[in-house]
């Protein structure tokens, strides 16, 4: 009773609203095809044969469920991760141990045996000198909350590049993460084209601590030896469908996830979930008897873990028609329980969209404050299309989030449905309000 | 004040109890010889080098202690794990999946590709017959906390022997835990003499979740391959410390731990943590002006985890003066928050050493009903000598347990501290007071 007069409230007809949150609640497609894609194809590493059969598999699905939907090639770079391991070697305080270890994405192979030089900031490593010539780098650092990795992840990507630079040999990192059982995570490095290039991998937190502690009492040496390497850029895709719109087709709300994930799991929640949920809302979508106004775009973004060739792919080849991408969302924050949307828009939007967001009150959704992004949409940031996020609480994310434990048990059902139910929500209004939301200011610049 | 007051009471002299209390809780002991025994030596399986530096460690501590300490040499099975892997293959269903293993205690290596048959028990290998003739079994379980280890372990110690018997060609085991970020957890197999010997591992609870889920939509197979093997028995020893009675030197009170560890990790919980505080017990007993009435014995038990051969040698060499063993107790739960004191006594045994923990009060350690024991303490039950655990809080124990997640930053200070009060209090009690507990009665046959 409760749930049908908070349906009636608002521009969204009851049936849409009905067909969209009840229909992702009930259905359980979104589960059923986030298993399909980690128990049967599993990690989706870009290049990888697991990312070539996602792309088959979203294609095919996406135009199961009636939306247009095709390819968009893209070249990705192809990475693979080989055996890894690493240890403290035996000293006269200490007769060694093995250390758990796993290669920072696209590093490049390669062994060291070294002194270990602890610091704490990419900064640092200029500080130091001369102590990290010849030395093994390790950057420690204090995570603990979700909210820390923003400030630590500098580490992962440029701390390889600024210890190449000042002479270290290899780079281990202490995992960014928020729970630990002796699981290093993985993610991405970046190389600077000026600075030499030398083996990085991610150490568990347990190691990290083993580490902090034995330095304090003496020279800790370490070998490492990465079998990770680089070949050939590989043929890979974005997978797109579409709901064309009625009555504006050209303009697109796109809604998107990434379908690669990291090689050390099945990307259940990273970004397994995200590829779940906004594959149901084309779904639900595409299943309303009338099409929204305008065109409804999933996108199904390739290689956002190691290069983000799909992201920059689709903002290249869709440069002229970013200007009439009045939307934009990306579903990779994982499937714990959806608290709010927020949005990054021009004076008003919000404003404009609260009451198309009503039919979210019974699933205690509300618009908040806040920004909206995600990695795959920062290449159109030029175009300023208005970005919209739904934000599930994310107290968990880090805990398994580019480690081995990033597996299909890890996801609830009901909230992986509920986060569905709101996208579809999200994306119908955006589709279907008579207006538009107005377009952001620029981002103010970063370096 | 308060604490005063408490320890006022009772049969233990104030500055007996604010010694061994105080002292346990401010000398920082425990902790630091946990440090040097994780971090130093490390990982400490039967025949290892750690195993052999524990020995000689844990030797020249006791005596450093100023208890009379000796080894007493055993002879201990030589296990060495090697590399081990495990795949789920590409079928027509999916493209495969790496899972994470770990061979179980003892295992034979080997190597085999086969179809997997889902068990719940050894039990159902009986009545599954044929149709686990050339397969790998799997054994799954519901195991969600610490009580359930024992009903399980079964199928970890017995069911790799089960399956070579019905003709299986290996075993995988759901690690047998209470919390998992991927990670195996390993643990003794008993090969029976007559069944055929097949390789088994232990799966993470992830991937038992992943076989069982893929399972119920068609056959897989596995391919399993564990490097691991038995070496020829090696030299090796319990450690042994004693305070000599002053009134009673014949009459002994043991208080043991095992110095042995798995080779996955540390061993900080498992055992390093009891090491560390009968070793402090110890310490803080020697230190007393006045030596309690009966000896004292502090026994480091080395091979626990994977043959038991110091508990079965200690009561070997000791056989003839176990009657006079007037009480016993093993640390081997973990170290965090002591929660009470159990008795394995006679009639009337509670009411005799309950006045004697009033020290424990201050700390919210009471006695309680209960049983008590210890692995390492079972070669000795035919000797009927009482037995007395300080029990800790086990809630996280299995979430670590005979995992690579085994390391020092999951020990508190702090509890590993009362711990060590708490037991030093009990064995000055069972040494000083004037009568002995009585003996229990024979516990029933078990199959």
């Amino acid at each position: 009773m409760l749930l049908a007069l908070l349906l009636a409230v608002g521009p969204v007809p009851p049936e849409v609203a009905q067909k969209l949150v009840g229909g992702a609640l009930t259905s359980g497609v979104a589960y059923a095809r986030l298993q399909e894609l980690t128990d049967a194809i599993g990690a989706r590493l870009s290049g990888s044969p697991g990312a070539a059969a996602a792309v088959q598999w979203a294609l095919k699905k996406l135009q199961q469920d009636g939306l247009a939907a095709r390819t968009e090639a893209v070249k990705v770079p192809h990475w693979v991760r080989g055996e890894e391991t690493a240890e403290i070697l035996a000293s006269p305080a200490g007769i060694g141990h093995r250390l758990a270890v796993t290669a920072l994405g696209n590093s490049i192979g390669g062994s060291a045996t070294a002194e270990v030089v602890e610091a704490r900031s990419v900064a640092e490593i200029a500080a130091l000198g001369a102590a990290v010539r010849g030395k093994i780098v390790f950057f420690n650092h204090t995570m603990s909350a979700p909210a820390d990795y923003g400030k630590f992840v500098e580490m992962r990507s440029h701390g390889p590049s600024a210890s190449g630079r000042a002479g270290a040999v290899a780079v281990l990192l202490r995992s960014l993460a928020t729970a630990s059982f002796r699981s290093p995570h993985t993610g991405l490095t970046i190389y600077d084209a000026d600075a030499p290039r030398v083996p990085a991998a991610a150490v568990s937190t347990e190691d990290a601590d083993l580490l902090h502690r034995l330095l304090q009492r003496g020279p800790v040496r370490v070998r490492i030896a990465l079998g990770c390497r680089m070949l050939p850029d590989a043929d890979s895709a974005n997978v797109i469908g579409e709901v064309r719109g009625r009555e504006k087709p050209d303009e697109v709300v796109l809604i998107g996830a990434h379908l690669d994930s990291w090689d050390l799991a099945q990307g259940a929640n990273d970004d397994g979930a995200g590829v779940a949920m906004v594959m149901e809302a084309g779904r639900l979508i595409a299943s309303l008897q009338q099409r929204p106004r305008r065109t409804l775009r999933v996108v199904l973004f390739m290689n956002e873990e190691n290069g983000l060739a799909g992201g920059k792919g689709y903002a290249a080849a869709h440069q002229a028609e970013l200007g009439r991408h009045v939307a934009a969302l990306e579903a990779d924050s994982g499937a714990d329980r959806p608290l709010s949307v927020r949005l990054r828009t021009g004076e008003g939007g919000n404003a404009m969209l609260a009451p198309w967001l009503l039919p979210l009150e019974s699933l205690d959704i509300h618009l908040e404050e806040g920004d909206a992004g995600g990695a795959d949409l920062t290449p159109m940031d030029g175009a300023l299309v208005p970005l919209v996020s739904v934000h599930p609480d994310v107290t968990h994310y880090f805990d398994i989030h580019h480690s081995a434990a990033d597996t299909l048990d890890k996801i609830d059902p009901e909230n992986l449905a509920k986060n569905a139910a709101a996208i579809a929500v999200v994306a119908y209004a955006l589709a279907e309000m008579p207006a538009t939301l107005p377009r952001p200011a620029a981002r103010p610049a970063t370096h």
